[in-house]
């Protein structure tokens, strides 16, 4: 017996027990209604970096501003990125950012009035504002040999979905 | 003294000072050399999910098929979502994913022949990766509140970033 | 009479009789019900391609899985890509594939509720689905010259539309 | 009293007085109407080059149909493009060029059923076919510098924001 | 024995084998020299349609020129849509249609100096150009029951692919 | 004489005398240089407006980082917007602001080493960031009518367009 002939067989059995082949799933018949979803999301950073960032001495620019622009434009692309995710109209985006002495928060809270909800784009934005601040500040993490041994993103979870108002 | 008077009195010093302004900083001057950078980062899920993908019985399909494409289509993306990022002629993408009893972890090398780093594309296809994972196999990680108690996305890091050969 | 004159006469007869300067159509007045599109095509490829795909042996992964993710992606990306098109809130997409000694049958199914129908959309699914098949296995579909003498795309076409439940 | 000290006071002043950190704003609550969006501009061009448009010698093509169908897909892209705009399900766009001797006045019009209006998505459009146009005869416009002296877009307005029928 | 177990007995089989887990294919080593993609491809119409093209009555406006516009954002979108094509500077393209009593032919000429070939791109350029053809048509080309039973795309093919000047 | 035909002479002139069909022009044999251009526009505003801007008062954020954001991401996307333009690895954005009682000047400057100019991609950035402030101040900006009577983008010009260093 072959290789490609065991692969066949199980093939066959799987298309038998209908665990493949799904698609962007139907939500045709699911309720137009208020959904809300919160994610957040953790960066770790040099206190150096850190306190670059509160005092607005970073470069490139204001870290949050930045951050929070990336963030809104993301949770917007959602679909684009994620290939299963529907194209939801989102009513609100809302991201916030807290200040410790060795890491930063971000907190993304997106909302809609739609079929299905929006957790994925909630943390999509919290992905992409965290990655945005790496970015942004990656000249003053990197240590001599160019690498980055203590920059970190972490706890990214979803803290609450919510349906109905 | 009002409010806004102050505002300006600090935007000026900062002006002075020259730590605002800077948009995409100019590599022009860079060399074009081979970059690598490999980038990793940890999905949590629920035994009971690890154990339908390592079956391959998740409904959306083969998730590490899913989540690759979506991960390398992230990297190539990458100076859309990221403000200063520059526009990079990636040479080369791999995406690896390891499974354990509760977690994923996915690897992603990319490399290049240019002015800059790619650190910040490998981090995106990472991030684009497990949060397409996530999608995916949402319907067996949601509690009967549909809340996600469990998962969560963690240790997102560049192993290593090499300049030349 | 010089050429500029004919033709500025030539415009002002158009635009008299109306026939030029549509932009996209205006569906505001149209109501909002299920819509349904099933379009299908083809690619034909060498029986060595056929065989390698069917036994899981392309190198770039598993042909269906990565041909699904790019289809469903352009789905949704359609009204980017077809200026006339209105951006459509998908409700759901399947993509199936059927193999043939010589060739792979692609079949992608459109829902909407909408004011307009979604062939279109559906379209684009199975010309990219059909595209990303080409790209994966065009390693091995290629001649000694690097030509394609037997591979190509055809049928696509609408097999239904609906409207309505 | 150093200059990072400074800026911490104002923050926090800010903070409390709540004029910062506003995201997307939430338009959950608004009624779903009919709004209308009449935008216009102009872009000045050399008379020469207005003779080549008018008797349709320019080099690429049809300059109004580029334009037109580049305004189309930038009305279409606003929210990927403009961080605060929401994301709307536009039912129709009109785009239209009037032609004089040293200029040309694009008008874009654009409609919709949603929660909020369409004036920056008619600005975009305008924006974009105007800027096509300049790609489009700037071979025509340059002179021996190949500077720009005589060419330039003003006049960008809203003409008209219609709500409800 | 339980299915889940058989599959992971072929999994790691296929490691093994080393057939699965490529991603995209590494060009860093491959020389930057001219390549130019010709591709084809075909869309069948009513003959009262072709009269309507030809005589520029089609109420959208110049199917070619808009055909041609979205053929060309096409080609340099390729690397987005098909998840394994690499992101190629492309330097020229060509876009021309030829029309016969029931049919329109789109030929896309695709030309770049770099490290791989724009087969792909020159495809997707002829796709999206015959798609849009088909939308801007639609009106025309639907029966009494809104189907189309004799538009059809076919005969997409790479006519020739040159390596070098 | 019926319409149709009339066209179809005008067309044929046309084609004999080689004035329409091309596509994205070639620039394979054009030298890859250093290529700089800066481009400016001004946006009209209120006083009140302006004051609020100063004070960073602007309920959704700093006006000038996220307008500075979304015209750094746009710069990028040209090709994307710009049907015939090539895309071009941008090595360097500038984006700044000039304020007055009335108005907001904007100038992005952007630099690259290419085969072709940037000066559409630097116009770009300008447009997008003006539309920006426009979108980010809309709710100061619109009279009791909800219309934009002082609000308009004007003055979009090249300052200056550099080849070599």
């Amino acid at each position: 017996m072959k290789e490609g002939e065991i692969t066949q067989i199980i093939l066959l059995k799987f298309e038998k027990t209908g665990t493949i082949r799904m698609s962007m799933i139907d939500i045709s018949e699911k309720k137009e209604i208020t959904r809300t979803a919160t994610a957040s999301g953790r960066i770790k950073l040099k206190p150096g970096t850190i306190r670059l960032i509160k005092n607005k001495q970073v470069e490139k620019g204001d870290v949050f501003e930045i951050a929070k622009v990336a963030g809104m434009l993301a949770v917007k692309k959602t679909p684009d990125a994620i290939p299963h995710c529907h194209q939801i109209p989102i009513t609100s985006i809302k991201i916030d950012f807290e200040i410790s002495d060795n890491y930063i928060d971000a907190t993304v809270i997106v909302k809609t009035i739609a079929k299905t909800g929006v957790e994925i784009d909630a943390l999509c934005g919290v992905a992409t504002a965290l990655l945005t601040i790496w970015d942004v500040v990656k000249k003053y993490e990197k240590d001599e040999q160019g690498q980055y041994p203590g920059t970190g993103i972490c706890e990214i979870k979803i803290l609450e979905k919510i349906k109905g108002e």
